[in-house]
Order: structure tokens, then C-alpha cells, then sequence
């Protein structure tokens, strides 16, 4: 997507052809800043302090990480070395451990001095793949939007709400929610995005408000506690949430905090939509309730992080001293809130027939 | 309430017997300052600049502020000019309003000499009529709190969650949301109550957090979007709100966030609850869609204010600066959500039925 009318994406290749660059994302939304990952030291570190994050976004930097391990040494020590460092950056992370059994499967039958090369090439390949299916995700889920524009006479934005940021800075372009809303720019139909904030770490004020602006999209900051007034006043056409693991019967686990907006959204006769890709379906759980649930760092919700009218970015304690807090990461969305999930396949009902129907050749006998 | 371990009111008179003294809420919960308001100019600044808070604390406050004012000067030039004054501070607050009305009935038919000194008693008397309205809210809602715990062999404390600040900073003394929570305390009936901070002015974080943690009640913070988890998760046996004004068919407009949470108690089976003085009833709203909804500046969702490592107080940006944001005050939760209302003449359902059964001196015809 552009930052300010220039094409990116969130990780590429500089112009040395090996050097990996990205883009700074604790810096976010106050500097754009490109790093360049010069070993496999750096990715490893890229990840672990979370310059990168989003699911597809940590399995194409693991596997460029990867690169840049057998740029330096071929050998299959160092392959297995280097997979179990990149392993460990983020030990929950699906689409990690998914990117370096790629890799590695790939790799290890390989000759040692053909394997960096190759690496490359199926790093490059993985990232590829990434922005192919959430382009399809984009462009099944713009036919929603364009429904809603020609339902409103095309006389006003459709108005599109979403949590925490699974956007293109979550992936390696286009994103999951949010592809369909930039199709829908590309293809001229007006949308305006309602960005929840998404306390505690708030990737919707600092990540989707920033990604949506440097591409030119129409939005507005709310807090979470906002959603459910805006949908009842009609403020709200609907909206799109990503997700970090669907069950096989369309429960949806998202960003703690989905379940409240799905709720308001269900009270208000307001469409729900879950962009996520295939891979992210967990076909072994039938029911949302065994997802497990991360509790994080208390001090992500008694502290805020921003930039003072200096321009220094400092953090700042919101809580008493002496008082706890807890923080849990995600919630589970019953999928009876959920009115479709969009795939890189179609969209389908949230239930175990409608994901079934799309992935045939994926669902559990 | 106490403020480790010494009981204090939210306001209250010097040992010069005239002088006014208050707490510093903007300070808090990173200080606890004491500051005197030593003629009407104080008072009207106190409240204005949000150093007094909540409706019936801004009544009060503006009550003393005449006795202030008329302590210079009793005219009755000096009585309306400074009501005018007063009532300008925060226009829409039904509390100023009914205070000043009320002091002014009192005092205009006196003798000037006489003012002063009637000020000071119809004062104190509006200040001693709120902490008897909150004491009695708190002595029908600990019946609740009573019950669950009985309910549960009492084997475990009541898990209480509540939104913004209905506590006793909020009012003169015990609160309305907290007024149950304080007295079963007081009857050792053990309590934990999770703390939504409250964005974004995060009064829950900074006020309910901190006289909860001053008077020795167990608590936890959490973030706005977290309440539907924990109560899907069984950890949250009832929520306690307060009200900013309630229409005469129950529904309940509060802080921006609080129909969210009703709906997810509505979801769970957990009982919500509203804590209500009399006075905040609407007898001429039939429906809370009616209620207008106060738009704040967008710069309290822009910016989070907080406590640096060095124990500065700043505010920090937490939003790209191109992006704009959109802040309403308030939302309505409708009577259907909500169990019932906790008043300091009892406990009725959210209904115009169960509002008339209490009070049909009010109630229109």
C-alpha cells in the first residue's frame, strides 16, 4: 500500500538484492522508519521487539532471516541453528513455525552452497503467496462494500468499523480486514473507517489510523468504548475484524475486545465480517472456548506510550501505584455473532458447513 | 471514605470554619493534594477546570462558592451575580443548577446580614442530604452483593465490575455505583472489583482505582475492551454503574462504554446494576434515544495523560497527527439490559412501572 503516494510493503529486498528492510513498527504512528536486517541476529531481534509483527509479517521476516543466516553460513548446523533461534522469538506465532518447516523442508536436501540462493527465492515466494491471498481477501470481501454503496443510492461513504490492526502492516500488503476497504479505494467506491483505538497496546490508533492515512483513506479515531453507540445510531454500515485463530466451526478469536463490538453489532442488525486467511482456520478445535487466552505484561494496560509535544516518545503510568491489572490478549467471538468470513476463497457462512464448503480438501473428516 | 486509613469528604470546611477545602482530582491518582478555595472566584475555577467532578460534588461546590461569594459581599447584586457566575461553569450539569435554585430560595428573602451564615448551613445540609442519599443506595445494593455471596457458600469474594468513576470522589461521600461496594465492606463481606479504565478520560483507572486502593478494597484494573471476556469466562458475578440521567422508562445514559458492557452481562446472564440518586431521574424522557449525547473535544481520545518515570504529569499523542478523532461522552443503555435500578429509596426494575412504584410523588401522571 503507499505511505504518503509511495508503494510499499511491509519487508523487501534493498537494492544489494540480500539486505532485508523493513519498516520500524515501535516507531509508528510518530516516524517512518526503514531498518535494514543485515543478519540473522537482526531478524531474530526485528521480531522479539516487535519492529515487525503480525502473523504473515513474522513468517516472511523468520524467512528472510533465514536467508541471511545461509548468506553467512550454508552449512546444516547452521540451518538448524539458525531455524531454532528464529523459532524461539516468538514461540506461539502459527505462521512462524509454518514459514520455517517451509523453509527448511526446502532447504535442508539441498547441496550447502545452493541453499542461500534458494532461500531467497522461497522467502520471496512466501511473501508473494501472502499478498496473493490477501488480495483475494479483498476482492471477495469488496463485493460486501459495493453491496452497501449501491444499497445507499451510492449516496454517502460506507462506513467501516475495525479492531486493533490486521491491516497491511500485519502482513506483507493489502492485510486481511482491512483488503477489502482497499480494494474498495482502488475501485473508487467511498468508505470511511471508524478505527477502534484497541487498548491496551493500541495498534488501531497507532497502526490501522497511520496505514489508513498514508494510503489516503478517510477515518477516524474512536475509543473502544465508542463502537456500540455509533452502531446505534446508524454510524456504522459494518464491520471487519481480523483474527488470530478461527475454529473449524467459525468461532472467531481476535484481539481482546472483538466480542464486545460483535455483541453491539448483533443488537443493532450491523453485518460482522472476519477477514482471515485459510491457514489460520484451526480445524482440531470445534468449539471457541478451549482457544487458549495469553495473559500479557500488566504493564501494558497501566502504562500508555506517545509522543510528548517535544517529540520525544515516552511512556507514561495511567494507574495508581499500588493498584494491579490484568491483561488479557484476545477473546473468543461466538461465531452465532458473526455474519461471514472472508477468505482467500470466498465467503462463507461462520459455521462448520460453511468452512467446510470452502476448504473441502482442509476440513477434518 | 478513607484515604489510607484517614476519612475524608470530597469537600469540607478549614478549621477557620469559612475556607473551603477540596481534593485535587486532576492530581490524581499521581498525588494527593489538598487545595483551598478561599472566595467564589476558587469555586468557579475548581469546577471548571475539573478539579471538582461529578454531578452532585459540582453542586456542592457551587453551593459553597455563594457561601464564599456572600461572605464578601451579601447584596443582592453579589447573590445574583454570583449565581450567574456559578451556573455558567458547566452549563449543563442538572446538579449546579438544582443547588444554586435551591441556595437562592434560601437566602434571597434574607436580610443581607443574614446571608452569610444561612449559606454556610443550607451548605453543609445539601452536603449531609448526598452523603445520606449514597449511604442509603449503598445500604439496598449490599443486599445484592449480600446475596451472591451467600449464594456462593461464601467461598470466594464478589467479583464486581464497574465503568468511569460513580464513586465517592464523584459525590460527597460513598458514591452511587460504589455506595453498595463500600458498605459490604464495611460488613466484611469480602469484594474484588475489576475497574474498566475508562477511556478516554480513564477516570476509572485514575479516580475508582484510586479511592477503592485508599479505602483498602481489593481491585484490579482492566482495559475497556476486556469486561466481555471475564464474564464469559465466569470471573464477574455483577456490574455496578452509575447514571448521568435516566429516562422514566429506565434507560440509562452513562459514560461512553457502558452499553457495551451491559450487553455482554445481558450475553452472560450477569446482573447489571445502576446506581441512581432520585434527582438524576428524567421525568419527562420517555425514551434514551431522546438524550442528547456531548460531543468532547477529540483531543481526550488524541492524547492520554500519565505519570513519566521521573514523576512528571504529560500528556502524550497516541494517534498519527493527520488523524482525526471523534469523542462522544456518553451512550444509552436500554431498560431492557439493565436488572434493575439502585436507588436510595430501594431497588426497582428498569421500568417506568418499577420508577413509579418508587417514587409516585415524582412520577408524572
Amino acid at each position: 500500500m503507499n505511505v504518503d503516494g509511495t508503494p510499499f510493503r511491509t519487508i523487501w529486498l534493498a537494492e544489494d538484492g540480500e539486505t532485508v528492510e523493513i519498516i520500524d513498527q515501535t516507531r509508528l504512528p510518530h516516524a517512518f522508519e526503514v531498518i535494514s536486517l543485515a543478519n540473522c541476529d537482526d531478524a531474530a531481534q526485528a521480531i522479539i521487539s516487535m519492529q515487525v509483527r503480525g502473523a504473515p509479517l513474522i513468517g516472511a521476516t523468520a524467512a528472510y532471516g533465514l536467508c541471511l543466516a545461509l548468506r553467512d553460513d550454508a552449512s546444516d548446523a547452521a540451518l538448524a541453528g539458525a531455524c531454532d533461534m528464529l523459532l524461539a522469538t516468538r514461540p506461539t506465532a502459527v505462521n512462524l513455525r509454518w514459514a520455517l518447516e517451509e523453509m527448511h523442508g526446502v532447504l535442508a536436501p539441498l547441496p550447502a552452497q545452493d541453499r542461500a540462493a534458494a532461500a531467497y527465492g522461497r522467502a520471496a515466494a512466501i511473501c508473494d503467496e501472502d499478498v496473493a491471498i490477501c488480495r483475494a481477501i479483498g476482492d471477495h470481501g469488496v463485493a460486501l462494500i459495493r453491496d452497501l454503496w449501491e444499497n445507499s443510492g451510492k449516496s454517502r461513504p460506507v462506513n467501516i468499523l475495525t479492531h486493533c490492526n490486521a491491516g497491511w502492516l500485519a502482513t506483507v500488503d493489502w492485510g486481511t480486514a482491512t483488503a477489502p476497504i482497499y480494494v474498495a479505494h482502488e475501485e473508487d467506491i467511498p468508505v470511511h473507517v471508524w478505527v477502534d483505538e484497541t487498548r491496551p497496546r493500541n495498534q488501531g490508533a497507532s497502526l490501522t489510523a497511520w496505514e489508513l492515512g498514508g494510503h489516503g483513506i478517510d477515518h477516524t479515531v474512536i475509543v473502544d468504548n465508542a463502537g456500540g453507540h455509533l452502531m446505534q445510531n446508524g454510524k456504522v454500515d459494518m464491520v471487519i475484524t481480523g483474527t488470530d485463530r478461527t475454529t473449524a466451526t467459525g468461532d472467531v478469536a481476535n484481539k481482546i475486545g472483538t466480542y464486545l463490538k460483535a455483541l453491539a453489532a448483533a443488537d443493532n442488525d450491523v453485518p460482522f465480517y472476519v477477514g482471515l486467511p485459510g491457514p489460520t482456520i484451526d480445524w482440531t478445535l470445534s468449539d471457541g472456548r478451549d482457544i487458549p487466552i495469553e495473559e500479557r505484561d500488566e504493564a501494558e494496560v497501566t502504562t500508555v506510550t506517545g509522543r510528548t509535544g517535544r517529540g520525544d516518545i515516552v511512556s507514561v503510568s495511567v494507574t495508581p501505584e499500588a493498584s494491579r491489572a490484568a491483561n488479557y490478549g484476545f477473546d473468543v467471538t461466538p461465531a452465532r455473532l458473526v455474519t461471514g468470513l472472508i477468505t482467500e476463497r470466498g465467503i462463507c457462512s461462520a459455521s462448520a458447513a460453511g468452512l467446510r464448503g470452502l476448504y473441502p480438501d482442509r476440513a477434518g473428516s
